[in-house]
């Protein structure tokens, strides 16, 4: 116990104590006596109130994580990097280096980059240091990595958890804590090949998640900009009219448009010809079909971004994606950053919850953004940059329900061997042989109690899942010879003792060939 | 540009051109027309100042990471991979299941756990909420979880960065932020068996990591507390006492025994006596000797220690690390939750650092931690608790300085194929060839120009260490083959455009057995 425990226990026994003199004493001493045990009572009481915050036991606040955050129990965690590593092999086949920034930036980083999300950054307080904030995403620190670092290129892709002090709802695989699994390429390049490869990137992740159905909607800032131009919208209008079409995932288009008029400053005709525009979407015919518009195609933002979507789409065709894009006009993301390509992919199938169909929607978002790594350089240089973010935590949300709903157990360790003794006293003869397994590569545990119950055992291996058990046992080990149970069919034979290891390995290569063969 | 950029801009001109009218007109006019202007101008000087702090471009403050953290650069990433994975392999092998907390806590968690250090703990700004703190450790959010999912038992591996606001030594490979590797084992089981098991996990990851020379001390909280009892310390003072005799990996004996004297309040008797006891180390016949010694034999808490320490030095011998292990009663532990065991394992061969022998010292520390769980149970139900905690950022440090003494070039990403064409207008044709390759698993990359130079191509694949490159021309396609270049040969050969893919695959198994042969 520490010093101040210690005090504390010490001060809180001798309130008590006066305490109880003072109820004693109160009918019986004179006034100014029982006046001077009140004062000391105070006084301790104080002292103790003092030393109370720094060192409380037993706790009485609520056991909880904060708000929006969450533990991963093991067989959360065996699902969460499965995926990741299915995603990594993804990234690492596109030529993705790795790189890792800090939790936390200098304020001043995340200042001016997110528009209205601003006051969802977490910020850390003034301990006489610098001002600091955790990261809110991972394309910012890469901006300024790109910047710090004075780097031209870099295909790189970072995963790691981010913060945003949202409402957070839960259940729909919404936190305040969350991973983000990004891929970006940066330098100056000729159009949208990058652009191109990052679609390619999100369908192989996709398709090796084998998640189901989806959709990749791509959009570019350059045509939203022209199409409010076109409409009428005045230029200083354009990013709040952005955000605003931005929610038409969520909201119908009568309420994005009364925000567009009401909050946004928007005329109703203007609104109106941005409703006609946000309900199309399609292909290369579309685009096609657009720059002959009368009013875009006299727009000439709107003919650049048009133009840039027709190379994509060509591009994304080259790349064998082409089925799965969606040329949507009624995409416009919410962050501020953008200036060119913009995608989101969105799951097309539900899934369920229990005896519910859940929509899991967005599953990943990005586009280009040149203009942000000039933001930290003093000379404003810029390094072109477009990459996509991966929403994970969804990912892991229809995962984890998926095998939920099949009664799939997830083990949380994938330990091979499990070695017991059906007698007492064989602790010394078990600790060896774990330690000749190891050794030998070989996943091995045991019971730390001297001696278990071979019942508690082998109840443990079925409910671990742990394939095969080694069960020592005296006259067998004068035979030289030990017992190998699989566990599964409850069938046991007997292996030489010198032959253990061999006999082992034989086992779990043959076990993970059946594993491997059934996937 | 934002709706407060511009509005920021319109401020600042207006700023100026007031700015300018004040200087021509203070010439020609009434002071009273002059003041009204002054006032205008600072009136606009507020405003533009209320609004500069959230939305100033270009950015004018030093691009740099928060004091005492760092990016991590591709290949410091490739390395750090390598050695997680590797740790990871261990903790698995041992069966151990993996899990994540939040890295924040509810401040009142790590309240009261960490004694003197806990002054280093990083707080949030209060910002409407709960008041949460950075996580210190990776060992109190264990004791949380274990008791807020009230578990009895777990074996569990966490990889993740910690927190604290220390003088960053950033040279010796100690930041603000770095990550840790930890390993614990949470029940009620046998006296040491979980404890043993610990120090062999770190034997083996000390071994797989291949850093040299180490040895694992230990020694025993208990036998510790029974020495400070048996020199006369008075028991409110063991703890301090214990800090103290922790700095001796520091500073001298001479320094602790000042230190013990003039700010522990021990007596200079009992600080000699303690001085004869903390230089003493060895093995099994030490702990045998001490449990004559006329002083500890007649302390409960020594001989508990002495006891343990035997039967843990015991079961290493089973273990087969007993030539490892070194008993040191000089080991102290800084934390103050320490129970039952302690260990640190220290690398005991210098690393060269340019031309500098560096030490390492500890690399890795732990021990068991028997009331943390009950500190967070509402009725102080205890899970019993041991574990280790790698120093992976001083592994880190070492392996980087050998890469750097070996000039070994560390690749950030590993690419086994770049696509690349000699004439222009292949952009096309490259992007069919990647899209087939990535569909065949095949880790590829080209040039995200329409028409790069042969030179530039060639030159990318020799310095990111690509091993293969496919060239296409027009007159090999036609005649159906395209040329394969083995990039560090410079030998160049044509395949059929159609065996492409098999012919690819097959020389990137080959590269991969050379490799793993030459390992």
């Amino acid at each position: 116990m520490s010093f101040r425990a210690i005090s504390l226990v010490k001060i809180h026994k001798t309130v008590l104590r006066l305490h109880n003199m003072n109820r004693v004493l109160t009918k019986t001493i004179t006034t100014s006596a029982c006046c001077k045990i009140k004062k000391e009572v105070a006084k301790l009481l104080a002292l103790k109130a003092q030393l109370a915050p720094e060192d409380a036991a037993p706790q009485k606040f609520t056991l909880k994580t904060p708000k929006g955050t969450r533990d991963y129990t093991p067989q959360q965690m065996t699902i969460r990097n499965e995926v990741l590593q299915k995603i990594i092999t993804v990234f690492k086949r596109h030529g993705a280096e790795c790189i890792d920034t800090p939790v936390f930036e200098l304020k001043e980083v995340l200042t001016g980059k997110y528009g209205e999300d601003s006051k969802l950054i977490y910020d850390l307080k003034d301990q006489g240091g610098e001002i600091l904030s955790l990261r809110y995403d991972l394309t910012v620190p890469l901006a300024r990595y790109l910047a710090m670092s004075k780097i031209n290129t870099l295909k790189r892709y970072h995963i790691a958890k981010v913060y945003r002090r949202d409402n957070p709802a839960m259940t729909r695989g919404r936190y305040r804590e969350f991973y983000q699994c990004d891929f970006d390429i940066a330098g100056q390049y000729d159009p949208m090949v990058p652009d191109a490869e990052c679609l390619r990137v999100v369908s192989e992740i996709l398709d090796t998640l084998d998640i189901g159905r989806y959709v990749l909607k791509v959009n570019h800032r350059r045509l939203l900009d022209g199409m409010f131009e076109a409409c009428g919208v005045p230029a200083d209008n354009f990013r709040a009219t952005c955000s605003t079409v931005d929610k038409l995932d969520k909201l119908s288009w009568e309420e994005v448009r009364t925000e567009m008029i009401n909050e946004k400053g928007v005329t109703p005709e203007a609104a109106d010809k941005i409703g006609e525009y946000v309900r199309l979407n399609g292909g290369t015919e579309l685009a096609d079909k657009l720059l002959k518009d009368e009013k875009l195609s006299k727009t000439k933002a709107a003919v650049e971004g048009l133009e840039g979507i027709k190379l994509l789409l060509h591009y994304c065709e080259l790349f064998g994606i082409k089925d799965k894009i969606l040329f949507d006009l009624s995409l416009a993301r919410g962050l501020d950053y953008y200036t060119g390509v913009i995608y989101e992919a969105v799951l097309t199938q539900p899934f369920k919850v229990g005896n519910e169909d859940q929509t899991v929607g967005s599953i990943a978002g990005g586009g280009r953004y040149d203009n942000l790594v000039g933001m930290f350089d003093s000379k404003n240089k810029q390094v072109p940059c477009v990459g996509v973010s991966i929403g994970v935590e969804r990912v892991f949300s229809v995962l984890e329900a998926r095998a939920a709903a099949a009664a799939r157990r997830v083990r949380g360790a994938d330990v091979d061997v499990y070695v017991a003794s059906a007698q007492k006293n064989f602790l010394d003869e078990r600790m060896k042989i774990c330690a000749e397994l190891w050794s030998a590569g070989i996943k091995a545990e045991q019971s730390y109690k001297k001696n278990p119950k071979m019942l508690t055992q082998l109840q443990h291996c079925e409910e671990a899942g742990i394939p095969l058990a080694v069960v020592l046992g005296d006259d067998e080990l004068q035979r030289g010879v030990v017992t190998l149970r699989d566990v599964a069919a409850r069938r046991e034979s007997e292996v030489p003792r010198h032959a253990l290891v061999d006999e082992l390995q034989a086992r779990i290569a043959a076990l993970n060939t059946t594993l491997n063969g059934n996937k």
